[in-house]
């Protein structure tokens, strides 16, 4: 087994491309992430996508990518898990490098939301619930995030002010991520003040659905010097599920597959959480940032909102988070989010991070699918 | 690089399973090859699916699956690349296991497309066209099919007759076998009979969608041995990508993602066509199946339906093809196809093919996508 890297980065901005069609966007990040690493060619291509099928009736965005971006006729396959389909795709083109079977792979996560209406956007969005057992009767992903939310504050006694510092910080880095959907900073008052989605899930607790593509190039470990001048190294990859539909699992508050898969991780990377310097988490929705951290030792049960409050997940604290704006402020372009989330740790390895740089020779991201069911995680150092 | 071998192999009846929903079938097939290969559990489960969110609204298949077979918290991702999806799984286990990282895998693959109308269903099949430029404009799946079929005949000056003896070939192969949809032998005559559905495609060209699973269990070849009496090994397994348009492509009577796919496995197996003595190609109507054999190496330019003419197709001739009924008896679900056709071939290798028996220790599997989009190319051997 290879050790793999990260020798190319490449983004679309975050938000509303009416102009452009997702082939566009997603050749775009791809051309982006050669460039960065001074190559044209690649052996292989994984598309991290969750909706184009239901969206836009076009599947097989391997080939189609692959077509539209120049790369000819190399191995292409779409990769779905959801939210957490770029990840996935990264994870595979991780195996892909591992095996020894591919040399250069490019991981593209590509998303188009504003192609439909937004209500048939979030209809679409939540066939990563249970269908037959969630969705089918109304319950939608903000829907699931709300009974979440709600149990969250009634088990541990917080009230929705605690879930503000989750938002602020976001929109706080947003503001200096020129990648990012919304640049502009959020007040708590603001966040109290903003209307409700599916309560007690307020405006300003979800992330906004949208537009975006992102790309990663990896190659062997061995090769990486000759292509970049920081190679990123990726230290582990891990997956873990749980159970799809909320309701069957045994403590709806306790994430199961991302404690499972970043248990997976830090021992595959054989160090343990405070050795993380930056986290990259899945802040869908606050109460799923406050999740995250727990799940994945960050915070004790329940804990997750002091973090938050204590300043802890700034760009400054002990434990970063969503440092280039998260899902919140960045945008959560579905299956592009988890490609979005390396690159943006990349970023933060090389030191490219501008004003939100933090100082750091690890970090971990971790993508979540639907309400949990799936947690794919990265941990990077340099 | 590890080998990689398949130990237990399962599958459902294909067909239309009204009762039955796309986790039960899939975990059926699923049980099954576990028990074939004598286990309960495994690393990782890659779902081959092209459908589920827009015919169902159920993305997320892999941690959905996984909870339905009892595989526990396991990694588990969906991969889709049109109907090549079920083969394109296949090459994510095999990733997987020679990667190093994997010990035991579990692919499925899995289609439920009677779930919707049949108008419905083949305006789903048809996102594996280029929603753009075909689809969008009227032009579905068996329309594609149309238009080829319609060259072929003009460029090669061949007749509709000349393809019956594909789908006789494949009818005759159903029979014997339990799990096909269709276990009627059909006529030249009926053939010729049967109504258009694209014109020149008559009933008979076209494969039936249905709904079905299959599944496989992989694990490293030097493990192979404790699981099972006849493992057998994937010797080669690869990926060639085409543009999606024909239109955009050089020229549309040449599968080039079939030929280069073709060419990789052969080259990696270090075999020639002459070697294969059992060949599962993508027969999803009659034209593919000639362009198939052309593509790989069994016949010469638009000499594919002299090999059918000549009865070499037959499971007693030089290059059996469809020898448990192929798509076009058995069925086509969708996603699961190429599962299918790697645990036919498998049956074929364990000499466990009853009547259809072919005497071969080598066989190729190839699945497509869309028109020819993406191929995929598995190599087994005894």
């Amino acid at each position: 087994m290879r050790k793999v890297s990260i020798v190319g980065i490449g983004q679309t901005k975050a938000g509303e491309h009416w102009e452009r069609s997702l082939r566009d966007l997603a050749a775009d990040a791809i051309l982006s992430a050669l460039k960065d690493a001074g190559l044209e060619k690649a052996n292989a291509l994984y598309v991290g996508n969750m909706l184009s099928g239901e969206l836009t009736a076009q599947q097989q965005l391997g080939a189609l990518v692959a077509d539209w971006a120049g790369l000819g006729s190399i191995e292409a396959v779409k990769v779905e898990a959801a939210d957490a389909s770029g990840a996935a795709a990264v994870r595979m083109g991780y195996l892909g490098v591992a095996s020894g079977v591919q040399d250069v792979v490019v991981v593209c996560g590509v998303e188009k939301t504003t192609d439909a209406d937004a209500e048939t956007a979030i209809a679409a969005w939540s066939s990563g619930t249970d269908a037959e057992y969630e969705s089918f009767h109304g319950l939608t992903m903000p829907g699931v995030a709300g009974l979440l939310m709600r149990r969250y504050m009634h088990e541990y006694g917080v009230g929705r002010e605690d879930m503000a510092p989750f938002a602020v910080n976001a929109h706080k880095n947003g503001v200096n991520n020129p990648n990012a959907m919304f640049r502009s900073p959020i007040t708590t008052e603001a966040f109290l003040k903003s209307g409700m989605v599916a309560d007690p899930v307020g405006m300003f607790d979800a992330a906004p659905l949208c537009d975006g593509a992102a790309a990663l190039v990896l190659c062997p470990t061995s090769r990486a010097r000759e292509l970049a001048a920081k190679p990123v190294g990726i230290r582990a990859s891990s997956v873990s599920t749980d159970r799809v539909a909320v309701h069957s699992r045994r403590d709806p508050l306790f994430l199961q597959a991302a404690y499972l898969s970043a248990q997976k991780a830090l021992q595959q990377a054989g160090v343990g959480p405070a050795d993380i310097g930056v986290f990259e988490l899945h802040d869908a929705f606050t109460v799923m940032a406050a999740l995250s951290l727990e799940a994945c030792g960050f915070a004790a049960r329940g804990k997750g909102t002091l973090l938050a409050r204590d300043g802890e997940i700034g760009v400054q604290g002990r434990i970063p988070i969503s440092t280039m704006g998260g899902l919140k402020a960045r945008g959560h372009p579905l299956g592009a989010t988890g490609v979005y989330q390396i690159v943006e740790l990349a970023l933060q390895l090389r030191g490219e991070a501008g004003a939100n740089q933090v100082k750091c020779s690890l970090g971990m991201a971790q993508s979540l699918g639907g309400s949990g069911a799936i947690a794919v995680t990265h941990i990077l150092g340099i």
